[in-house]
């Protein structure tokens, strides 16, 4: 469920088991597990496998792509039946949705099965994700079997398993990320329930206060009703006015009767909101911090004795008495076992940064930060020359050529598109009725196209679609979907008698993206942007972590009120349109403005309003119900799930807040770690490094000055054919910031440590876990 | 303005000046120059002043308590006089509000020329805080002037010179923390700047994509009007739905016409709601930080100078080529004149922290810290017998009394008081009309009443009501003031007439408040209000800030706009009421929501105004009238002045969350600082402490022990009369709680740099200046 104490999921590694290990000659097996190893350090696996031949195998085989792709797939088809089922949005037979429902029942036991095969069976039966994993399983199992009998017998059936589903993203292996974003959350969930107590503290005092003070008054609201007489009601009035929702309206009739109340509601705003959230968010992002921090510290500890571990089987004593090492070799093959895609020439680079002095083998200090050099992103450029040089040479590098490569190359150039961007802005912007408009779509359409082409023809389009030119990619991408688009939606009107409002649309929204490109051409827009991209996989944890949520309160949502709200096409004239099919809200602001379409008859409309009560403060749009007739909101919303939904996902959207302020500050700000500045200092001593500026400004000119290309490259002291760049700060995994994230504040003893990787109390090492003291 | 790159006040030591000081005797005028500089260093005045006897006079004089109290109080007088100038609140005659007016410009004049005499002339005019209160008082004089001649004529006159008042309150020599905080703001707005640009590009963009998808649907809001067919409206409403306050009425007509819109707003919401406005913070936060670290660095600097300065004076050669010192016998004149309430016993105790090895003297390093050690506030608890114990012992010590002693400070005493505040929170609750009820407020003032004779009883009276007794004093406060109101009320009652309103508010207010005391039991709840107590002070800066903000919006906006709406008692019966005076509002939302109070037709709707606009979210409440018809919206608001005072005020509330965040940080979870806690060792090691759970339970029985009083206890280590104990971590000074802020990050060799304070690359410590690049 994602809240066990201890995830049992660790390695102990005795003493006995480290001698077994350096005992034995390097086989197969040995690379094998070794690679495990460093490939779990990579990644922060934390599973014990068995060390068994046929167990390596199997785990080797866990580990493979396809299956946790496969995996993934097939919980994403589970948790979509929703679509499909009852109340469904695309209404399938029961029998349809059961069936695919039992493959991915079967799917997941298969990988169950598979999981216990790996691990001991000690180990798998005490752990809480294998049992809730095998609880879920079943449960769904029960269910399915009863919501078919009863189904098949005609009675009124409950598929009450679905809430179930979400809990499998947190519970299989791969979900360990959830699981450390559900575990923060619940331990800093005790300190930030104090601040939640004193605040709903001082909202009682406040509305005692305001009960006594306007109660007696006979004030009436701008709707008649009695102002401020019934404690309940001052209660909820004023927790949405901290939200400031309300704020103008909730005080005017105190405000009419006596200027001297504004001071009473401005006191209120005051500290309930502004110092109260202040405070609020302080606790969370201190608290979050704290517990992150001391998870991380694991993690790299965790790491650390897993390189330990992989040393120790490819360990081989050079001298006697002398120092174990692991020789070039042996580390080669791990490496390539490891990331069979690495380049010859990068791991060469790699093993230079390892082995700095140039002795042929490296002691456990530098094998062991291997692990983080691997997760460093290294851009490997192969300097080709263009493949018009090759095809055409005389005319490519003729006079002409050579200034339209310069002229393409200007800033002007850069300069000049912007400008037309923001020309087209303008035309977007205008009525595309007008012919002269809709015409110039094709000149624009023309002059992107040129772009493309005229930097395809300056640059080497292999340099130019590498894997990390974002900005090209997506240019390219916009520009050839919008002119196909373009091209079929006039092909459709010319063909007169039908315009698919569909493709229209997607003119649109492609015609609008393409102007985003403006960005990258202001230095600190592009700054903020990458920012954001680089943060971007970091809040996706958090993305999975509202869909659980969601997806739970959905499923219970749907089974409670489903068809309770009706909604009825613009162009229905059936009467109960007015009320939204339900006569209790007749006359209701509800009904008055129109928020019939939210409700609960389906998946998408739940989610949908799930995400609005999530965003309007709290309630605003919803407390105009509420506002002016209580009865209303208790009868349609059964007030508790909904206090529930506040509560549950508020306090997520400051952890958010708060994660997204520590990711930014590091991002932002600091340098690069010590261990990227060294891999620079060696690519750069090797003459491999890239200048940004020429990479950017003038790759042709730069490529002109090497004669030819000098194929892979293999050896690095010959005259560069290869170039190295750092691909900045972006990391391959999110482990890799958050590390990054705590870098500073991390203990060196945690590193130190590892020297000593056999001695009893450091063996053990689990995932953290907290007193909840 | 506050605005000044170099704020000039600094001090410039030159190696001759140096010289000079040390080669003197010690006189009395070197006593009173080096007291200037200590307390200079203590609150961190950067005031460049002349060293002639007659100047050091005058500073002194200047620096006295009382002008500068009544410098605030006379520039309160003239911000106050808005509230009887016309348009004004309590009419007075404008010859009266001018002649005040003319008496605040003398006290301010005098005050000047009191500056001017002290620092050197060419100092005085390169600064451009009072070259700006010299403009000030220059253009008020003039505005007076025309004014007073216009309104002799007749005609129609605007004192304009209003809107300069505020700005003294920046200027002046006591304005340093507000400048400081304009200061920040100023250089953390660039980057906070490419934020919001990037921000508004995004939603412009949006604002497009919605026009392009939307517009031409021919949807209607519920109001009727066509739905997102106006650019510029798409673009207001799309801001709006940054702050959540439209959240679902914009985008039902959407989500009503097809489900997929959702998408569009959802993302929307995401990405400019929850994204950009986390980074937003974060940036500002960052930048925020990053000054103000800046500027602390600085304030230490000039303080650790200063000290030196003062040591410089005080500084003789005990031993030929020794290094030199600084005698107890100086130290005390010095401590004395320059903080003549601390006890004799407290300045023991200082001296024997700085002179840790009793020599008798101290060097230069000890002698810099006595800043910062005067800046701990150590409270002095003189160990006294009950006075009822001096009159009456044989009673006082008797059995009975003393069981009565032990059952007061019993836990349960606490715990049955706790459940008593419940009880009479209930009462209070109900229905005061019930004879019942009011009569039980007796029994239960009667009850608070005997708690405080208990406790007045069991513990000494003086140590009852010390100064940090914060909730002793609050409790006696309240009960006894609830106690005279609840007689009047009672008195004017029975005389059968009259019930007066006024006094009935303020018996339930006191009611009310004393339920708070409840908080002070919990000990997690006290921890939290103690940490906002504690940077109550630092926010008040903020709260000027605030103020010369509206000060200043609020009086261009009454010479606007005052009169244009018009307020209307509940009980007129002028039609003009339903429209707010206005027909332009003639059936606008404006009116319909009895909004007409909020106008700018005197100072205190104005700020009561402008307040609901900064809190709104932005203008929910406000947008209701531009929603339906815009046209009111321009013609009541004539939105520029809008739009200027949310892009002012908001980055202020940011910045205030910044700064409540990062000072509840430390105060909430950082240990004391060095200088702290090697006071705190001193004064256990003299046998001086006093344990913490003594002084809260059993403070009577610890007295017990010492049998009488030992007088002034001048000798500290004969039997214990005086006890001390370090008042938590509590700071005399805004700036202390800078410093300790920023302690971590300060850099160590900020101080060693004090060691050769002559250098001229270190001699000219000026406050911060950064550039805006």
């Amino acid at each position: 469920m994602g809240h066990q104490q201890v995830p049992p999921d660790d390695i102990t590694l005795t003493r006995r088991d480290l001698q077994e290990l350096t005992s034995r000659e390097t086989s197969s097996l040995d690379f094998d597990l070794a690679s495990i190893y460093v490939s779990d350090a990579q990644y922060n696996r934390n599973i014990y496998f068995d060390t068994s031949p046929q167990a390596v195998r199997l785990y080797l085989r866990y580990n493979h792509w396809l299956p946790q792709v496969l995996l993934y797939v097939f919980i994403l088809v589970d948790l979509s039946l929703a679509l499909f089922e009852e109340p469904a949005v695309f209404a399938l037979p029961t029998w349809a949705t059961m069936l695919v429902e039992l493959l991915c029942l079967i799917v997941f036991t298969i990988r169950l099965i598979h999981y216990a095969k790996v691990i001991p069976r000690d180990k798998f039966w005490k752990d809480p994700k294998n049992i809730c994993i095998i609880v879920i399983l079943g449960l769904t199992m029960v269910d399915m079997i009863i919501y078919g009998a009863l189904k098949a017998s005609n009675c009124r059936a409950v598929r009450w398993s679905r809430v179930l589903r979400p809990l499998l993203l947190v519970n299989v292996t791969e979900g360990r990320q959830l699981r450390r974003a559900f575990r923060s959350i619940r331990n800093a969930l005790p300190q930030i329930f104090y601040v939640f107590l004193l605040f709903m503290f001082s909202l009682l005092i406040f509305s005692l206060m305001a009960l006594k003070l306007l109660g007696k008054r006979g004030l009436k609201t701008i709707d008649g009703a009695p102002y401020f007489t019934n404690y309940l009601e001052i209660v909820f009035d004023l927790y949405v006015l901290v939200t400031t929702a309300n704020s103008p309206d909730v005080m005017m009739p105190a405000y009419n009767a006596s200027t001297g109340f504004a001071i009473f509601f401005i006191l209120y705003i005051l500290i309930n909101t502004y110092i109260f959230m202040s405070v609020f968010l302080a606790v969370v992002y201190n608290n979050y911090k704290k517990y992150l921090k001391e998870e991380v510290r694991q993690l790299v500890r965790a790491k650390r004795h897993k390189m330990v571990r992989a040393f120790a089987v490819l360990q081989e004593q050079r001298e006697e008495g002398g120092e174990p090492v692991v020789s070039q070799a042996n580390w080669n093959q791990l490496v390539r076992l490891v990331q069979p895609d690495l380049s010859n020439a990068h791991r060469e680079l790699l093993w230079s940064v390892s082995d700095d002095t140039n002795q042929g083998c490296i002691g456990k200090v530098a094998f062991v930060q291997l692990a983080d050099l691997l997760n460093i992103e290294v851009i490997t450029l192969k300097s080709r020359p263009h493949p018009l040089q090759g095809v055409c040479p005389a005319f490519y590098l003729s006079a002409p050529s050579r200034l339209l490569c310069q002229l393409v190359q200007h800033r002007a150039f850069v300069i000049v598109y912007d400008l037309i961007i923001l020309v087209n802005a303008v035309f977007i912007g205008l009525d595309e009725e007008n012919p002269l408009i809709s015409n110039s779509e094709w000149v624009f359409l023309a002059l992107y196209l040129l772009e493309i082409l005229l930097k395809l023809y300056v640059f080497e389009p292999r340099a130019f679609f590498s894997r990390h030119s974002f900005w090209n990619w997506f240019d390219t991408i916009i520009v050839v979907a919008a002119l196909i688009a373009t091209i079929i939606n006039s092909a459709m009107k010319s063909s007169g008698d039908y315009t698919s409002r569909q493709i229209l649309d997607i003119v649109f929204i492609l015609r609008v993206l393409r102007l985003i490109r403006v960005v990258d051409s202001i230095k600190r827009f592009r700054t903020i942007i990458n920012t954001l991209i680089r943060i971007g996989p970091a809040i996706l944890t958090f993305g999975q972590l509202i869909i659980v949520v969601y997806y739970i309160f959905a499923m219970v949502g749907m089974e409670i009120f489903k068809g309770k709200v009706k909604f009825y096409e613009a162009d229905s004239s059936d009467p109960a349109k007015a009320y939204c099919g339900n006569p209790s809200l007749k006359g209701t602001p509800f009904a008055q403005l129109n928020y019939c379409k939210n409700n609960f008859n389906d998946v998408v409309s739940s989610f949908v309003l799930l995400v609005e009560l999530t965003v309007v403060n709290q309630c605003s749009g919803f407390t105009l119900v509420t506002h002016v007739s209580a009865r209303i909101y208790f009868v349609l919303f059964h007030i508790p799930p909904f206090i529930t939904i506040i509560v549950t996902i508020r306090p997520q959207l400051h952890i958010f807040v708060a994660f997204v302020l520590e990711a930014f500050f590091v991002e932002y700000s600091v340098e690069k770690s010590d261990l990227q500045t060294s891999l620079e200092k060696k690519i750069e001593e090797l003459e491999l490094a890239v200048a940004q500026e020429k990479l950017e400004d003038n790759l042709v000119n730069a490529m002109e000055t090497i004669d030819s290309d000098q194929g892979t490259g293999q050896s690095a002291n010959s005259k560069p054919g290869l170039m190295f760049k750092i691909a900045s700060k972006r990391y391959r995994t999110v482990d890799a910031l958050l590390q990054r994230m705590f870098e500073a504040d991390l203990d060196p003893e945690d590193f130190a440590e590892t020297d000593d990787p056999a001695a009893p109390t450091s063996g053990n090492f689990s995932n953290p876990a907290f007193s909840s003291a």
